[in-house]
């Protein structure tokens, strides 16, 4: 199988060769440690924007999808939306973009995402399903913080990735940020795929699929960024899916099964006393989703759009 | 003119470069038989996919069109369209895109789709009419086919285009199939330009035309397959043109106009004990044209999108 | 800061590396003055098309945008729109696109936009206030004309960017043609920063911005012409902008702030005996209008689509 790293790195190769032109450009800033790695700053000390959303939302999935913003309305409001596609939604949502991989080193924090992931099987019971491992010699991270990281958090993704230092390559961005907006929303597609592992269902057996989402604003502070980004996706974020064969478990895959949908995620996670482990794990689901069975023709649709909450949540009602 | 051989073929060239990468990302094979030729399989013995299912679509259109999928729904049910533009609607469409060559050799049997049909002057009034012909080394030629073309096959085909067996470029997809539905909906200009020519206008003063069209869910046999790629376009496909003078007959343009319309096309075409000589012509349509004239400034509407046939055919009613 | 001219030429570079096969593929026209001067007619003498319109619209805007076109419908009636966004709104829109130059020689008259703009400093206060020159060895320039500039129009052109005549790069289209729609739908974005800069707003606080505006039909005349292309702006165009700090002057962005708002510009110029300066300027300006305030998070909606007088105004009501 191809190698993700590979094809996340040829994303990045140009923008590491014309380093001073991009930069300006995409409003991001491409950094080396001492100990040779690369940060590619795209929202901490810069406030980046859609291109820089774009291309990170396409390195967290390893290449392997096609990203795209355009402006479409919710409740005749004028917002930007994410469009994605990809023929490989398992490989590049759950062996890729979802945020699997928690860096802890000294008090740097952060969770951790993109094909690296695929070098270092974090977890390494998604690669036994998956039936993938990645041998590239460098390594594509993304990390959603507020802060860089050091050599000594590069020096740990390296030696869990079995590559040297300088051959680690990271985009980081905050939350609260526009590409953390963009990148977050993109994942739309993971969403489902996610929902899909845990209700149980072979994701090997889901075929191409197609998302849109909108993008939140960005909101001042992290915590309630966090709350809109995730609104996005479980009230107004929709997916369409083909599958080599449906199963019935997947009729519990839109966001509306949740005994926690119908509020903004920011006033569940407080009245959960900012305890995710309080949360019912049904609410993280896309909002609207349609699988088609090739196997027999059938389409199922499953949740709906809530544009009040959405705009509730993104302080627009 | 550019040679729409030459065009389509630096659309495969990177593909056939680095084979064993692409064959994997796009999920397609790449196969070269004893004669030289080469088959790209898009669906027959292997999944395909949307990057697929756009590089089928542009190749088909001789290279001359900017495709793209995209989430949008009917009735509120999400689903996959194809987009697309091109500025060369008669040659993209009736000298490339347009079924018009029927391939049988033995007993295989395919419709040939795509540039080598320039080639070949299938059906030579068609390139009298466009005053068109390629004369190219090689000829790309696309299959709706469940089964891949052997050597006999691509000998005619060589022949028929005055090339070497070796420079022919065959991609294979069947109607039943993510690269199937897709390349049928991708027909929505070619669907108008079709009927224009039918009605008796001159395709040569038409413009540039945009297209949208719901990509059909992939149903599990060929027949409702057809029937539900058809009515994508014949009952949800839209298309605005500019022309460089309007004629009266253009205002039967659209599929409404047939009076076979308004059942999914698989009805009609059982009724019609499946001949399809029995099926109103004027059916095979776009759902819904706008076209403006540039000498006067006035656009035109016809025809209307009818979600609840399409959705019956998609058997999501 | 980059500069938008060598942005610019990257974009036009390989058509004139390759200049018969795009110009057959583009529909335009690439000609050489005796001064070694290029000019790009992309619609004057050639019927130009949608990939010669996004072209122009990102050369105009110094390269720093996306832009594409898509189908979609007012009132249920299919036509083209554009999309685009930018992360650099006000070097793009201020900087180069907007049409600041006017560019008088002997009998030629034409609105110069694009980069060159950014060479010669027309008008200097927007450079200052952008804190922005270019410095690059050639000049692209955008000219709205429907005809073509000679050597002495070039001439002038160069001495004023100070640079060699033979490093002038001219794309010219005019008002009614299919590139001129196209490209003067593409200004949606400019129409904001121009009305938050005319309302005295810091235009460097906007950070990135998402567009969308239907195309108008090509109307016979050029008067006609720039009603309609007004109108998709004023009626129908929508942004999303973030912005680094909101202020209230803001809130009287949209068009519908304007006395004159309600009418076709057509109707409205004409009343005022075809004169600029008695219509209410606060007409220039965007339909719609969201922006959020990163700092606060708040976004603001302003102003509203106008269907009714669009249609009036593409003769379609």
């Amino acid at each position: 199988m191809v190698s993700v790293n590979e094809l996340a790195f040829s994303l990045i190769e140009e923008i590491l060769d014309y380093e001073e032109d991009y930069e300006e450009e995409y409003r991001i800033n491409v950094e080396t440690l001492d100990n040779g790695a690369t940060i590619i700053d795209c929202g901490v000390n810069v406030p980046g924007g859609y291109t820089a959303g774009i291309l990170y939302t396409q390195v967290c999935m390893g290449g392997l999808a096609d990203v795209d913003v355009y402006l479409d309305t919710v409740k005749n409001i004028p917002l930007t939306f994410i469009k994605e596609y990809t023929d490989h939604p398992a490989l590049a949502c759950l062996g890729c973009q979802k945020a699997g991989w928690q860096i802890k080193v000294g008090d740097y924090f952060a969770m951790g995402s993109g094909p690296a992931r695929a070098l270092a099987l974090k977890p390494k019971k998604t690669y036994e399903l998956l039936d993938y491992e990645d041998d590239a010699e460098y390594a594509i991270i993304a990390l959603e913080s507020d802060r860089l990281p050091d050599e000594k958090v590069v020096e740990y993704i390296a030696k869990e990735c079995d590559v040297e230092p300088e051959d680690v390559y990271v985009l980081v961005a905050p939350t609260a940020s526009i590409v953390g907006s963009v990148q977050i929303s993109g994942r739309i597609i993971e969403m489902a795929l996610y929902r899909m592992a845990e209700l149980g269902y072979d994701v090997n057996r889901t075929l191409s699929a197609t998302g849109r989402c909108p993008i939140a604003p960005v909101l001042g502070d992290n915590l309630k960024a966090m709350g809109a980004t995730n609104d996005s996706l479980l009230y107004y974020g929709s997916v369409y899916l083909t599958v080599d064969g449906y199963s019935e478990e997947l009729d519990a895959i839109a966001s509306c099964e949740s005994s926690d949908y119908g509020r903004p995620f920011y006033e569940i996670f407080k009245d959960a006393d900012y305890d995710f482990y309080k949360i019912d794990p049904k609410l993280f689901a896309p909002a609207h989703v349609a699988i088609t069975d090739m196997r027999t023709g059938k389409t199922r649709v499953h949740g709906k759009l809530n544009a009040d909450v959405l705009l509730q949540s993104y302080d627009l009602s």
